[in-house]
């Protein structure tokens, strides 16, 4: 945590290293570019941000300025109504497996709102995005209380980079917050999921989005998945039992990772409602096999951009709710989206090596399609 | 539970004996008729039925047709909207001290709702009593889902009533659901806290109001408890230390006692707003001295006759919210309802004798002026 | 709810029809006997009775004597440490989605114990059986405190039974607890299970185990599911989307079903840790499609038979607790057992008519081993 | 958030002030010095320290370098095994009122573990202390787990301090750390505590004991809080309405404080019994008469040093359990320790002048004396 000129000049370093991840987002297939069955229809973009008003940014830091310390991190952030916009939603979350942090929660728990971006980083730098969270808001007039309770997140990136290095700094995260925007989503290594793994394959950050049929509201799920997790037998897609067939290159680690998931959606749900959206997350990664392992942090959240008269602090606020009865197919929407960000994060991710010679490698695409046909689940709108 | 020819006489015999406790509610002194002094202002009638809808029955079953199995029992009833609506309101829960059962409570956590009543009973007729409500709303035509989930609670009155006699029949609930009526409570020795211990002294049902300022909203707060709970010693009354005063004719029983708190407001809260209210009820026990032993059930409920149109299964509910900053006027209700309930049933009971030869004392009311008065927190007001 | 000498009458022919389920435990396939690929190693008997001291008990109520009221009802019990032996065993539960009733629970989350047996039956039924319980424990001198809070789950059968006949009586809670007993368990068509609905086809009672390894301790979980949950299409087993593909008579009703799921296990675990355990459920249903929709009571409770002295009221008890880094097998044993025991419950059940002419088609087991074949998931072992 | 020489140097100006509070510490009068009557007996130093193990230090920056920007504020830190141990002890948690963060909940939630140091600062410096606890375990090799997630709490101090100047440098958190220490501790304007309020005069870090009697198993139960929580009106001291009486100066601000209590004990507790303690400091505050207001962040923390074999990764962890049947003696103590902390805390802190010439003054204590004596609980032995 030393603080002197050099590590300055180091910073401004890192600064150009970090990748314009968006531009290359549009030109690596996506999972289901490969023909992998999922359930439901998505949104546009099939992403977080095809629910109106989320913006998303990364901040990317990858270094070998010092070759014995690589440097794989970064942060992401989720505004919820966008940067410009005083953001209190209402919030819900859940925690499968407490094997890691989101702070802010007692707060979401307690008041139903999320105030602020969502913020995920690495395990040892969730302080530091904190506290400049608020000094952003701060800067920026965008408090509701005199004081701030920011949800930050994490997944622990140690196995690929230099953790104890301590690399994210303010500047980083305000980067993060300040070009975010809407449109499409950088996947895999990108932001706080620059040094992740998932399945034993290389992670990252994943999304995707439902939208319902017009019967059922035309509500928009998004999902955004900072993927760390399971191990690579358990990797079921789409029912196949994938990491029983790819079987080259299996970490030697055991299943120590985690996984943040931010769910959005534009339907008018109270804070309790969300609370089971957050619970539905549980079931998408079951799809795909994980067992949620003692290691892990699996910590989800959800948010409704719904309801923007709910922050007022004064007088009575006009409220929508979507009734109980009508929650199933947000339910399924929120399960579907979340084992197709999980994929997605994994198809998107590109091999890389790190700290201690560790490499990971990415799931190869065409093995993999190999696997689905066997088992006859390869769609043949596949031609990638 | 058997049942035979016999038995049904025997329950005639045990209705003719159900007291009409509502007649001589109005005729004794309540808590603050004696003078003890309690902060906030309360509703006309001081008790949960100043909230507009609210009603409340109780059965009491007092029988000493078989003299080695006395009967001290009962049910009360509480009904949100009244018995001729189709109860769904906002509500939420909370347990301090989880040694007791209120059935029903995953469903109000997991819908926002409370559908239907709230009975409270003894431990062991908990059973009897749901099936009986479930019946009751069948018959009627008041049944949401094609199934319910009732909300039942209970204290344990087996040191003076013939629990395991199993004597509370459907009937007794009918009949509580019934005759539920607004107007005055009767408090003391009725209904579900007829056999009730609280504090070393005879408990039962106490119930009390607050009503906010215009300014904070003119809302109302009421509390009805039945008070099973709480040690001699530890007794706290407007914060004098009571319990060391009065040491005459000390129970012999560990603090195995319980108590059911039901809040009702008209304020409009969400889920899980109603959950910080509940929450609140802890702090009312506090004020009297009350540790929440570990035999006791000390198990709350909070609800909301605002937002009627939150119950409609279809479309979009519109509601109302009061916003979190404008929530500390009904803490404080909750509170103060909540202290001054649990004097209020202290207050209302009667001596009485029991099973075993176990007779409990109603607290004295003039010894209680006397230290009250020693400590200089006796109202001049009073007059009785 | 009445009672007189006709409907004394009736419950004797009631219990004439009780079927014993137990003794064609054997004769019928199991999923796994039809070729079903499922992860893990189980027990001798595949059974939540794998894991010592653990009984099971049915009651089975089949009765067409009323034709306009068919009943198709039940109890099902299961005993930790045996009917005989005083049961405190350390638990955990969970609710995926609180549309449901699981009395009891506030005790067993306030002291980390389950007192007595777990009994599960139709959801108008569980106060009948939840006195009962009372009753039985009274009566053999099996109660801890001088109250008891049973715990008593449910699923909703009232699209094949009468359930607002309330023909669950006493002397049925007491013969599902006296005929408890080890060894194999009676699937599909029994107990609290007999008049259920899985998927869209006939569900039930389900069972399964796993047996760890020796280098992860040899420690056994059993699962035992009643089933009532899901909708057709949602149907994965082993992967294989089977509901997109045995699409015949699917039952016209929304996804109104529930699931209770009891894990047992003998490896020392905390009340902390078997809410973990508990928690894995969610992820055992998930794989096979559920999406856990509004009107599922979907709720899950866990215990250990370990430490029997974790019961004692006084001194110290002296305690063995796994590590939480050892818990992972435990975890994948959990999901692995409840996947596998849900399809059990289908595989064991049989065709159904009841109440409104409903009826319910089990699920046709060539078919299915066909559907299998198509997605290359049929295990050559298959020999039925 | 900028760095440079500038604000380096500062930061050396700043430990020069960091006064050496615990000098002091016993030269100035308690609580029950004053002859305010309190329940129980208290351990020797009537401390958290009476604990065994337990070690607190503070850093404590008060600083007009910058007359604008007035700095008051600092870090506590308690350990609950000592800075020399590897600290990780059963744990549980509580929140009354959520609006305050304490990181690191979810796995003391999840594992029943507190691992590593409680923490407790401003309310905008809790990631800084979060990340600088983690560079201080990393550093001195007391890791568990590859990654570190520390309990670290806050109250919000911007009334007296530059809150938004974020004062609070990891050589901070590092100086709380390294110079913990058993013995009396300092209470007042001390660590975390320096700049805060409650119940409208000069709050800050309190402590508190009880030692049970050998027949209660001899155990001690000790308490800090860090008060910033109440308003004027609502304080109650020892039943007395202190609130009422002393009605100088109030302050023109809401209720918008908070508390942070932590419990130790050496009492043979699992982390659900300890989560029964957390919940009884709610019992505490409520006795000096807080509602825990809308702004508070309300968060409480119990650990137990005992079973320090409970750590072990590997093979079976060998336990001792307190029987729930004997808690309720530790219920008390809690209550009791937690209501003497708080009253501490404001006896034991001074006038304090801040950002804004806000200026807050310390609970007089002659004035105090003679509230008591008016209501006849000033107890004689008081000769100070």
């Amino acid at each position: 945590m030393k603080t002197n000129c050099l590590s300055l000049i180091l910073r401004g370093f890192l600064l150009l290293l970090i990748l314009s991840q968006n531009a290359s987002a549009q030109t690596k297939p996506r999972a289901r570019d490969l023909g992998i069955p999922f359930e439901g229809t998505p949104g546009p973009l099939n992403a977080i941000t095809d629910v109106k008003g989320v913006e998303v940014g990364h901040t990317t830091l990858i270094s070998d300025a010092n070759q014995q310390k690589p440097v794989r991190t970064g942060v992401t952030a989720i505004l919820p109504r966008g940067k410009n916009s005083k953001d209190q939603v209402f919030a819900g979350w859940f925690s499968l497996n407490g094997n890691g942090e989101m702070t802010g929660t007692t707060w979401v728990e307690e008041s139903g709102f999320l105030e602020g971006p969502v913020t995920i980083t690495n395990t040892h730098s969730v302080g530091v995005v904190r506290d400049a969270v608020i000094a952003w808001r701060v800067k920026h007039g965008l408090m509701f209380q005199p004081w701030a309770l920011p949800v930050v997140a994490e997944t622990y990136d140690g196995w690929l980079n230099d953790i104890n290095g301590f690399h994210v700094k303010p500047e980083h995260v305000f980067a993060a917050l300040d070009n975010a925007k809407s449109g499409p989503v950088a996947e895999g290594n990108a932001g706080g999921g620059t040094g992740m793994i998932c399945h034993g394959f290389k992670g990252g950050i994943g999304t995707s989005s439902r939208k319902l049929d017009e019967k059922s509201g035309g509500y928009v799920v998004g999902v955004l998945a900072q993927c760390n997790h399971g191990g690579r037998q358990q990797l079921r897609i789409a029912g196949v039992p994938v990491g029983l067939e790819l079987t080259d290159e299996v970490l030697q680690r055991d299943d120590v990772g985690s996984i943040i998931v931010v769910v959005a959606t534009d339907a008018p749900l109270l804070p309790h409602q969300l609370k089971r959206l957050a619970r539905r997350v549980s079931m998408g990664l079951a799809r795909n096999g994980s067992t949620s392992g003692n290691g892990s942090g699996d910590i989800f959240i959800a948010f409704s951009t719904a309801n923007p008269e709910g922050a007022k602090p004064e007088g009575i606020a006009k409220l929508d709710m979507l009734p109980n009865d009508r929650m199933n197919p947000l339910f399924a929407a929120t399960i579907q989206a979340t084992e197709e960000a999980i994929i997605n994060a994994m198809i998107g991710a590109e091999t890389m090596a790190g700290v201690d010679n560790h490499k990971v490698m990415a799931i190869p695409h065409k093995p993999l399609k190999q696997v689905l046909k066997k088992y006859n689940r390869l769609l043949e709108r596949s031609n990638k």
